[in-house]
């Protein structure tokens, strides 16, 4: 298997483009980070995660690069709610004691302008609501500007975790 | 530059689980696909995206594998929302004349149970509304089984498109 | 208290326009409901609700007159969503077993036509989710010549009943 | 028509309880502010709306009685998002110029807790997106002991008014 990996990588490298150059190189400094275990997912390694997390607030960001661009070349809204939705369940989780973890229930966002090319990306949530059994968080995304792209809320249902 | 990626990727493999082989192979599958313009974007691509298109519904297919998965090892809920939103923009702009495209200005979604391991889920989503400056679609995310993962709720917005 | 309700019953009617006074007789339609225990509440009672239930299906119905209206004479959005959030409660209540009821933890809904004058406006829904701890149901308002008006989404919470 | 409403009236009156005439009382009060033009819709009289309006914030006010409970003895959801559709509606028709009016696209509303008996209940909302086309609004509801009741996110769409 080995062997066919190296050659279809070499075909790929052949017909490159610089953008399928960077994105070539993106994804493989993304991946050796899921092989160092700095990320625990394939998705966030991807995506090259970084968060800042505090007892109330966390922030997960994106480097915003044709890696997750939509037909328009800006951030696909799916993405958004990748960001929003790990960042929320990052807060969650932190905000329950051991023997419990969360999982959404509820995910909206609001899109309310295309983020500015290059940069990275932040998605901000803070805790609004948390219950015994449900947490409810508020968020935002901000592109490199400072600017909003997006507002989300999200519900989380408190289970025993494994 | 590409010395560089052929050692990293050299690197890569070396190292390599059974399960990073396998996504190097999906993700380097689904690029060969952009590089042949058989997938609009490297989103797409990467997740492999496989569309149904008729004028009144869309299903969009991405296979279920560790690619996409969260730390509890089932599709990350923001991946559902990539997805979701991917067929209601496909439908919604299929719905418009030509000079007319839509970009997404809410979704909501709904995670109602864990996709069950592997096969494909399957995004499902038809018209709810079609006026003159506002479209709204809902849908559907189902396992290989055919079991209801999650729903959704988009409205888009029409804006003459360049 | 009495004698003093009478003059101020007596100095409303004398200023009534005749729209005042259809809503002030069908406001005191809807309280004799209330009292004669036919309506369990008094804003079911003033809003006329009507239902029909089956083991999946709820409609609720009210009469579209001004007593519901907003600045723009048509349905208040809040209306709406009084009326779809009780069709939807009533048919996840009547989903459970004895013992066990459910809240609201969460109401989408999705204004897409403003309802034509007259008749009555209709909330339909259907279960979407059944699960032990969580009930999803959607659900559509149309008005009375069938028209969609809105469509929503609820989410509700299990509890034991008291 | 005005003697039988009397009759109706009288025989209300003599069944009462004392719920009851509570209800009658502060349904006549509103309603006289409606005929005084006080309060422009017969929905906001009835339920006694006070609001505070400044450039980048309303605050929509009920009292918490039986007018507005459900089943349960508490507000009914629907009622939550009649008070948070109209303190975002007055406030992003406010924020338009002369010539422009705003609708409701979609309204999200998370319910956290069950208000506390008694008091008034406020709705608090601000502007959390204001573009050319669309607005978006983010509120809370808290009852007379400053509890966090709901949390919702409004849309509107705007229009040129008549």
């Amino acid at each position: 298997m080995k062997a066919q990996l190296f050659t279809q990588f070499q075909n790929i490298v052949d017909r490159a483009s610089n953008e399928d150059l960077a994105i070539l190189s993106q994804w493989m400094n993304g991946f050796e980070k899921k092989q160092s275990n700095e990320m625990t997912t394939y998705l966030s390694a991807g995506l090259h995660m970084e968060r800042t997390l505090t007892a109330d607030y966390c922030r997960v960001s994106i480097p915003n690069t044709p890696y997750i661009h939509n037909t328009l070349n800006i951030p696909h809204g799916g993405i958004l709610a990748v960001l929003l939705d790990t960042a929320m369940g990052i807060l969650a989780n932190h905000s329950l004691p051991v023997g419990f973890a969360s999982v959404t229930t509820n995910l909206s966002i609001n899109y309310v302008a295309p983020a500015a090319a290059g940069g990275h990306i932040h998605a901000q949530v803070t805790l609004s609501h948390k219950g015994r059994q449900t947490i409810v968080l508020t968020g935002e995304i901000k592109d490199h500007l400072g600017r909003l792209i997006a507002i989300g809320t999200g519900s989380f249902f408190v289970i025993p975790s494994k």
